[in-house]
């Protein structure tokens, strides 16, 4: 069974989470929600509650198989998280699927991994993963080698799809 | 193209709603919203807004493939609604899907088509699905012919799959 995290804070975008999380769970992938504290429950922008069950801080990247960043303006704070950034850094060295959405994009590009990398998010960052290097498609879906990202939560049916597809090629 | 319709109202349950939604939608499923009001925004337990598309008094039976009814506290509105009552009875009369989810088994408990059927949801109403002649199961899936349910939000990885397979048999 793989494990994915999925990343969390207060203002985080509710269906930008919960669409892939629910999604990863009915493809039989395990999915853990990371906050900047364990045991601590977060409020989404429209305020669907979501309790962490880890701490940024203790995640490996060896046990992990990919990651989730729903967008909102959690990523605001996410990006400022070092040890998070590290996992980030540490996930696509190992070409492992990084999937994230609207403002999520924030989080990679303070990683520093999207330089040459085709990607998407809300236009309100296009300006900013263009500065990171990225090439920015106006595109629901797009998919780069292990990077997935989409644009707002009107593509969420492609994102999930393609996230599970990702991490169980041939099982969706 | 399958056609579905979900039912709002004020207080529906955020995921309950958008977690199938989406699915049905990843599935090639037109999904349309449906509410008192056509063009009105109602707003989720937790604060999601969706905006109706079409008004419940609007609603043909003939050219729906299925009905999704999410909980929330809105299903104790939707069960006053002689016109939405009487296309549960038209869609269940026809073998069509209609799926429940927590307080949604208010509905067809008004709309009287659960005698003698297997069907669960909230703990809450346990007493009125048994007091309207169903068949109680506490169980995360419950389907009998053409009725689909579900218990709560921990349970929409299932729900969400059923209700595609009973649209599109094989297509999941």
């Amino acid at each position: 069974m793989k494990t994915v995290v999925a990343c969390i804070d207060d203002i985080y975008e509710d269906l930008e989470l919960w669409y892939p999380v629910i999604r990863m769970r009915e493809a039989n992938i395990k999915v853990e929600i990371a906050g900047p504290e364990a045991g601590k429950t977060y409020h989404a922008k429209h305020g669907y509650p979501c309790k962490a069950d880890r701490s940024f801080k203790d995640l490996d990247a060896k046990s992990i198989d990919g990651l989730l960043i729903p967008g909102g303006f959690a990523p605001d704070k996410m990006r400022r998280d070092q040890k998070l950034l590290e996992l980030v850094r540490a996930l696509h060295a190992a070409n492992k699927p990084i999937a994230f959405i609207c403002h999520g994009g924030w989080v990679p590009i303070s990683a520093g991994i999207l330089k040459g990398k085709k990607a998407t998010g809300t236009t309100a960052i296009k300006d900013d993963l263009e500065n990171a290097g990225a090439i920015w498609k106006d595109e629901p879906l797009v998919i780069d080698g292990n990077l997935i990202s989409s644009r707002t939560p009107v593509d969420l049916h492609l994102f999930g799809k393609a996230i599970v597809e990702s991490l169980n090629p041939g099982f969706v």
